[in-house]
């Protein structure tokens, strides 16, 4: 590691601190990060880099998920009265909140990409003394909105980042770019920026998350544990009628809704790994003496490959529709978010294990860790990378939590930023140290 | 009560006797009924009425719930060697055991019908002491086949009241017409022989019963408890798998039969009368192992109705239709059986009322019963009869049972069946004196 | 009818409206009928009426639906705020509504009853110049709140019929008891009056209805179309997981739910008569990738008689236990509500018909109507007086409707109100006149 | 490869073929191996080893899935007139047919124990001339069971081993013992033998079977991929009615089977590894208008460990009980069948290994191989044998298959059982060059 590196790094990080709990006070949940992404242009536009911002990275058809037209409103107004940088708003208007910061060094060399993203959850922050956002000031403001799973640190990595590469401009080659994602919680944005061409000019690719588990000190260099996944809300739409008076006059979507639940937890046994389902919320009717019209239903599927969830998915849609036919019921599927499975580049990771050799404060590195079952939706940028012939992985850098991610008391060590920072740094300043055959 | 006709009636009784417990020592179930109707066909032929047979009066598309071509043939050599009779056994060949026997008085007047049935059921006759039909040697000796609701005495009431009319030819008018139909267990065979035409000339007609719960001596002179009834037979073929090695491999028609059995006994709740389901029989899968790939249904629907009872089915089809979907398998349905709801005609059934008053045997007249929710497919006869401006009933002669019907030890008076034969003779006799506003 | 009495129903008639206005504008819905029942309170107490109120004729053990106690202090503070009458106040607080207003004579006869209701619906009004409530400026201004199914009319009428037997009290004999029942919808309220012991002394009884589908100007004298029934809601409880990476640490709720739902509906064939269940609400489970912890549904069973109801309500008592058991989750049952079937008592029915054929807007008196299949928790108090050898019917005064009862566009002819409270005062004036064998 | 003992095999080739085929033709499936046991018998006596019959090597109350008395007496007098050798039918009357072969060398060293199993399946054999065994004439000639999974080879095997042993019993040390199972399929006869004591003083185990997919000439030393499993008959017990007339006199059977077919179908999810249910087949009702009164399902379980097997069949247990709840109707659970997961110990595979490597057959020599999902009760042995202390694995013999597994076509290349006599012979042989730091 150089020394000079190491030491503008130790220099910035009362800033990345700062950096961070300002994101996490004004926390922003997917598609709605507005005030979030003013501030990350700003800074970016600041340091100098090439900006495409909104619709030029966002595919407007490949969005998953979206809040409605009301909802992206009003919260775009909340961003405004929060410090939303009005100069850069127009960009990310309805829900087009990403960002993609081009350096180009002009020197020969490969085209290499980081990837962080910056939603916050649906999640309530506990505000009691004993957690520490609450404590020091930083909680969110936004009820109903926490960075629960470090995309507040995530988005200050990636500044921090380009602050550092930026200073040490004369020692890169090739392009960097710098990708910062809305709306990963459900799996929903990084396909839209696959869609827009994102990724079609990257060589070299690394999408980074903290904590997760993996102790402090310790790098995952090449994870390669998520599941493929689909996130579906079905809604059935039947005819209400009075259950007493009038019962077969009625097209109970009720009666569907939990005939499609049993039948989808019917699905999921295959020889091929792990499959999932789960209709996790179910809500119908209107009344207890009434044919329920109306039900709806958040489903999702999971496969430890692409083809195990795909083949539960299609299965998926024969039970819902098999459900809807059974009460003559009609039934609408919205796709709400997605993600792959993906395995890391061999070559790729080995070099990211030996570039992270040399940061002292990493003091454990391992390809994979055991498996997890969780869902990201990098894949999709990592599977379009190595479908045109580039390397990809998914890193992970430990560190201690205080609560595990998606809890009210969710928090880490903000050490964790100036490392990672580090080591994405080495992997863009050494990348023409790197052998396919390493 | 013409009291040479009671003579005559009091003269056969014997024969009547005979002749009952021969068909039901040689039972024979629905659309197998060879042997018995070769031995109507000859004393209808003895007696010198004009015979319509087989095909003339059995529309073939229109049977329901046929045995397997291979069945036909083996009970159709069986009653061969049970004493069928060859020279008439080529007209029901095939499952076609319906025998219209026509008189034609020659002086004007209206046609008269007369329905009975000739089919046994699909029960194990006990052989035990304790039961009559054994104790006195005419038990069924066709293991499996047993009548045990009485269609047995409905023949010989039928035959019995061919002899009568014939004896006392003088004394008629117009038309007589004595129906002798097949397979009414399961509500088979009626719909048959209205497709056939045999109904389409007749301006009074009369189909009967005994016992039912109906005390002895007691007339039903216009029963009007049946319910509509839909009979099917529920196919469902999907893939078979090694459920432990390629689960995701078959295509699970269990499951899919599961479902549809929980979906059809949702659908009965209607307004307008009762109506009821059952699925009364599933059998599905071949090995522990497997995915099944194969399932099989007895279903039947029910209405006060024809209304109510075509819309319950209706709801099945597509209840069925949507639980093969939802599985990706195939689904077939047979129509096994079908019945209507049919009312009486008012004036007929007080003309009834009046000519009982003369049968001494018969110490109660009632109009109707309380609601029983059974079926009978004569009411698809009913039905014709009354399109067509005709008058319809059905009746009920009480009687003494040993057990309920269905049952092993089902057992009936014989009496009954010549307090019958004066009864539907009486309304023959005295047709001229109908009148439609009595 | 009586030419005096005739006109000051006339004369009050303006009042009438007036008041139903009012009552209609501040609907209050069950249980949280506080100002309503202050100002019958204070009228009643007005005239000159014995008053019991509140835990004195309401059974605080036998009330069921109540909403929480939250919900119960916020509405009686909201009461207050619209006019209600803080001095009777303290009597219904904490959802005890009830009033029993009683006129002694002095004079020897029967105690005679007449009850009506006073609640609103949970229906949010129409808010248009079609709706002539809005138009002519008393739609209701409590929101999620209206008047829509007639018991501002009814308790109008029962102040009115109030004020004209105060009027014309010398003409009356033995004891007048109005009674003003709260949450009469979901059928939750009456049986905590009677348990209470309101019915015990009453020797004719009448409850009463406006519209329902009868015309204006006929009187069903005897409706006996109620079907009993069970209003529950039920709780399954169990254990929360991850649904992608420990399905199995879950005891999954929703599942149970569903399961249960199936199986509810498929209990519903009776031979006795009509019968019903309806799962009408179910709300299960927190977020698409959790195993749901908890599943809400609202359930009723429904039948002609009380025998059929309750043999359908344990049976689903048993098929909720076993869906419970069968995903090891917790499961409660709350009694929401319950309504009996019955039968009026014919000397009273003729009765009625008699004294009605004296109103002169009265052009039509029939004893019933044609099956109706809802619910009336007025049966509980018929069944008591009966059980303790009284007479009692329930009638049902017709009027235009300008939309169905429950419907936001609900409105009726207030002519109705003068008519009703005509009949019931002739009832109480020449009970004298009953006889037993009428 | 000693040549003595490879020219001995060679010899006794011919014979072992001509056994394989008698066994063949008589095919016997589990606990009816009547005839087979009393030949195996007969030839180990014959060659000198010491027996163990019947009931000393079989516990009766752990025997699974045994037919009824009824079919046992049937079957054994079927041996008897298909050459059972009567002096030793009497041991393994009453479905006892398990063998167990010891020969004490007298000089020190370890047990070594075989394990093969004897029985055939419930399949109808090809009788095409496209079949080999047919064309060659030793097809099955009972019909419904057929050796279509090579047991016939393995009991051939077996006594191939005995005889090469036997010849060369001079080169042995320690202990040798030959176990001959009955009823392996449906995984019902290991744990009988455990429970007997058989495994508790063996020191090295080895099971074999032939095929399953692994090529000709390949060798899988240590099969580590059986899943733990558990076969359970389940019968749910109601109430039968009228459907038409009295459906709410009946508890209805069918309607619990499907309710607990969806609930089982529902639990197999698990984020520690495979798990699978099956509902294989369904049987219920008696009629189509009867409420059924009577359902039987074949259900199995399966885990990738014991563990999660455990926890799936614990599951299982609460849905069919929650099922029967519901309805009201009784249930009983019959265990069937049961095997569990097993790791064979490292050293005893290299071992393995190592000694084939000797064999010049034997071109490939593979550890483990893919994931297969199947089940195989030798996995109770293994696990007796480890948790003595003891060395314990599961080998498999590649070989050219007619057909998969269980299909009415398998046969086998019958060379593939001198490759396996001699190579389990090397296993006794050169037992004192087992190391456990191998």
């Amino acid at each position: 590691m150089d020394q000079a590196v190491a030491d503008f790094v130790r220099e910035i990080t009362p800033a990345l601190q700062e950096r961070r709990r300002d994101l996490h006070k004004f926390a922003e949940s997917g598609w709605l990060e507005f005030r979030t992404a003013t501030l990350v242009a700003e800074e970016l536009h600041r340091l100098g880099y090439s900006l495409k911002l909104g619709r030029e990275v966002i595919d407007a058809q490949s969005r998953m998920g979206l809040p409605s037209a009301e909802v992206l409103a009003q919260q775009e107004q909340r961003a405004l009265s929060q410090g939303a940088l009005p100069q850069w708003l127009s960009h990310f208007s309805g829900g087009f909140c990403g960002i993609v910061a081009t350096l180009e060094t002009g020197r020969p060399g490969p085209v290499i990409a980081f990837r962080v993203d910056m939603d916050a959850l649906d999640v309530i922050e506990l505000q009691e003394p004993e957690h520490r956002p609450f404590a020091e000031g930083f909680a969110s403001c936004n009820e109903g909105m926490m960075h629960a799973c470090g995309h507040d640190g995530h988005t200050t990595i990636g500044l921090g980042l380009a602050q550092v590469l930026k200073q040490f401009e004369s020692r890169l080659t090739g392009t960097i770019k710098l990708i910062f994602q809305p709306a990963e919680e459900g799996t929903r944005g990084a396909k839209s920026m696959v869609a827009a061409g994102v990724l079609d000019d990257v060589d070299f690719f690394t999408a980074i998350h903290i904590g997760t588990g993996v102790p402090a000190g310790e790098l995952v260099c090449g994870n390669d544990s998520f599941m493929a996944t689909t996130k579906l809300d079905v809604t059935f739409r039947g005819v209400a009628s009075h259950a007493g008076a009038r019962p077969e006059e009625g097209n109970n979507a009720l009666l569907a809704a939990a005939q499609a639940t049993l039948a989808l937890h019917t699905l999921p046994q295959h020889s091929g790994g792990s499959s999932r389902i789960n209709v996790g919320v179910l809500q119908a009717g209107t009344g207890r003496n009434v044919v329920a019209d109306r039900a709806f239903m958040k489903v999702e599927t999971r496969g430890a490959t692409n083809e195990i969830n795909d083949f539960i998915y299609q299965k998926a849609l024969q039970a819902l529709a098999g459900a809807a036919a059974m009460y003559d019921v009609q039934h609408e599927i919205a796709l709400m978010g997605a993600a792959r499975s993906s395995q890391p580049t061999q070559p790729w990771v080995n070099f990211i294990r030996q570039q992270a050799g040399q940061i002292p404060e990493l003091t454990s590195l391992v390809d994979k860790r055991e498996q997890a079952a969780g869902s990201e939706d990098a894949t999709y940028m990592m599977e379009r990378v190595k479908e045109l012939g580039g390397q990809a992985s998914y890193i992970i850098f430990g560190t201690e939590l205080s609560a595990g991610h998606h809890n009210e008391k969710f928090d880490f060590n903000e050490q964790v930023m100036a490392t990672a920072v580090k080591t994405l740094a080495a992997l863009a300043f050494n990348i023409q140290d790197f052998r396919e055959e390493a």
